[in-house]
């Protein structure tokens, strides 16, 4: 099918979840988790098709074994994609919410609610749990979504759509076309072109995908290119904790968006030594003279270097760094304000390892993402981030030309 | 200079105003105020230049005399935009609120805290008074600014900004290059690349050039391109209330883009020949098959559909409409809250002149333009929609690794 008609559907299937009852969502949610749940081995057989083809490539060197890797759904990945739905089911309705009520005059009511965003876009590689988070976080907030996966999992993709699918028909006053899935290649090129129709584009993928996406459309984009995130050991640093908190930001996970990747220190922090030596026990590797200041090692390899104050080091942030999140080690809390304060992250820490920076942390129950924006969302993104308002306004045959004439003035009342 | 240069010095005039006091800003604010005021001749001499310019463009049928009109300033202009200025001054701080406090843990504090975007690039034409304006909503909201503004009014825009930065150099405290104003053509497409630098464009202006500006660039932009409003006028309105509703929404200024352009009645109206009639006498041109449904007429005009039912009308508004205001005329509220439910539009109005929707009348106290954007800011923007938010989390050494081997648990305690 061209990809507009696909476009104009989804558009259609916007208005019609827009909404859609919670009672209806949830119990499409659970549905979909009940039937993954039985559908599980098919599930299993569809990809292991798909890791057939991907070990004849890794063998010839064609495909990178990390790919594999996220490839590959195992019983862990499988039970954490089922309960994800689950969860999803339980939070609060995003929609609906009365953000404020204003009476701007007698019987002349003002409401900003929220509302979905209408039709997502979303562009992915290998990871095909992506489709069933992605797609209930879209039914929980009632936006349609156009899916276009990785050619690698291809038939793990088509399995699980089938399957969400086949779900969402039995579920009375779901509409259609709510989630779809484009194939092709070329869906990538259309998809970025069509700001007629869709709303946001969410990317999942490399950095490089991420990047590519953000130059080629005018449609928004909700997500992080990069993740240069920095810890600034400052003077008064507690040289434990500086360690601790070194390498759980490092080696917890060093492939995260969130994992360190600049150790900046003070000159006159005296344990330097003693904090890189043991940073060098723990087996990470230290580059005092990096290519550049914006690698993103996803290894467990730090950039360092050292700064005569706090200024330099904040500057060196704002002028490297990914807008992603940096942390200072202090004991000096004025330091610590001037920091958060100045440093223009989305997370801005003060003696916490960066790896906090996720929205089941934060709290949000779901997360759609990590965005370095500086418009709609930043920072981990829950289901609100999925969602915009509109204004109702209700009134009783009230004219503006009463106001401008002066015979009736507004008020402006808080309702709540 | 080169626009790159000018762009970093924006970047980092940003960086600089980002944490700045409010007693500051409103310092400066009310100064540029003062030094407006003081030198009034100076700006009417100015104008005085472009208006001699244009003058002959006019006479020439080069320009049109609605940008002549919108070009000159007389003292009511001036009058408002020095008081626009102030009354900014008066506003509420919108960064550093604190949107949520919360318990991650014991001793881990996350908040959400507003803080400004950035550099904000502005494009707009003949109108020499956004310069002001917009630089007052940038400095209350302490972003940056980069403005290009129309070569008709080039003397005009140099002289108000070379008052307002000489008022600034006056504030003790006030960072340079704040507000800059580019001049060259060229410069627009520039500023429409430098998506390094420029975190939101704000075009002022005509629907050819908010378009020509949306399709251009990958950087947000706040605006909208067109307004085609709507007026339903259900099977159970009130014929007085119809005609009174729709006569304001479009003849009280119908060159605003939150004029009604479409009047849709539904087919069983009883007094729908009447409320045709009322309209012709009032002198509102109605036509009933205009060349395609979604004119702007900006003027006494209106496209006139009649529609079967409620779905019908809401149909032909999603289809047709721009997402801007649109209203239902009706006294079965079951039907209000249906229109106001489905219609995806910014402002969705029961009963209500199309004319309310303006940030002013919304009671924001200032307004940075109307938005049809899906994401980030929709509807009347005031200061608010100026600001985005960081997340600041403090602790005293805690890792994710404790959390991730269930050595410790969160608990999300709100505590605001």
């Amino acid at each position: 099918m061209d990809f507009t008609e696909i476009a104009k559907k989804s558009k259609k299937a916007s208005l019609d979840i827009a909404g859609l009852d919670t009672g209806v969502k949830n119990r499409a949610l659970n549905t979909i988790a009940d039937e993954l749940e039985s559908k599980r081995s098919e599930i299993f057989d569809a990809n292991k098709i798909d890791l057939d083809s991907a070990q004849i490539l890794v063998n010839e060197g064609k495909l990178a074994k990390s790919t594999f890797n996220r490839l590959k759904l195992d019983e862990n990945k499988m039970r954490d994609m089922i309960q994800g739905v689950r969860d999803i089911a339980k939070l609060d309705d995003p929609v609906g919410k009365i953000l404020f009520k204003r009476e701007l005059d007698e019987g002349l009511v003002l409401s900003k609610v929220s509302c979905p965003i209408g039709v997502l876009g979303i562009i992915f590689e290998a990871r095909p749990d992506v489709i069933s988070q992605i797609s209930s976080l879209a039914i929980k907030s009632s936006n349609a979504v156009i899916l276009k996966g990785g050619k690698e999992s291809i038939n793990t993709n088509k399995k699980i759509m089938e399957i969400i699918n086949s779900a969402l028909g039995k579920v009375g006053d779901f509409p259609q076309n709510v989630i779809q899935q484009v194939f092709s290649h070329d869906d990538i090129a259309q998809m970025l072109k069509c700001d007629e129709y869709i709303n946001l584009i969410i990317p999942r993928g490399s950095n490089k995908l991420v990047k590519y996406i953000k130059e080629n459309t005018n449609i928004p984009v909700l997500g992080h290119a990069s993740g240069i995130c920095h810890i600034f050991v400052d003077k008064s640093a507690d040289i434990d904790m500086a360690v601790k908190l070194v390498v759980d930001s490092k080696t917890q996970y060093p492939s995260a968006c969130n994992s360190v990747e600049t150790l900046l220190i003070h000159n006159d922090f005296e344990k330097k030594n003693e904090l890189l030596a043991a940073l060098q026990l723990e087996e990470i590797k230290l580059i005092p003279k990096p290519d550049d200041w914006s690698t993103e090692y996803g290894d467990k390899i730090l950039s360092v270097k050292f700064v005569e104050n706090i200024n330099q080091a904040i500057e060196h942030i704002n002028t490297f760094g990914s807008g992603h999140t940096d942390c200072i080690i202090t004991n000096d809390s004025e330091n610590a304000q001037k920091f958060m304060n100045n440093v223009d992250s989305s997370g801005v820490y003060h003696n916490v390892s960066t790896r906090f920076a996720d929205g089941f942390r934060y709290g949000f129950g779901a997360e759609v993402g990590i965005s370095t924006n500086k418009t709609h969302a930043r920072g981990p993104v829950g289901l609100e981030g999925l969602t915009i308002y509109k204004y109702k306004l209700t009134g009783s045959g009230q004219i503006v030309d009463d106001y401008s004439k002066g015979i009736k003035q507004f008020h402006h009342k808080d309702l709540s």
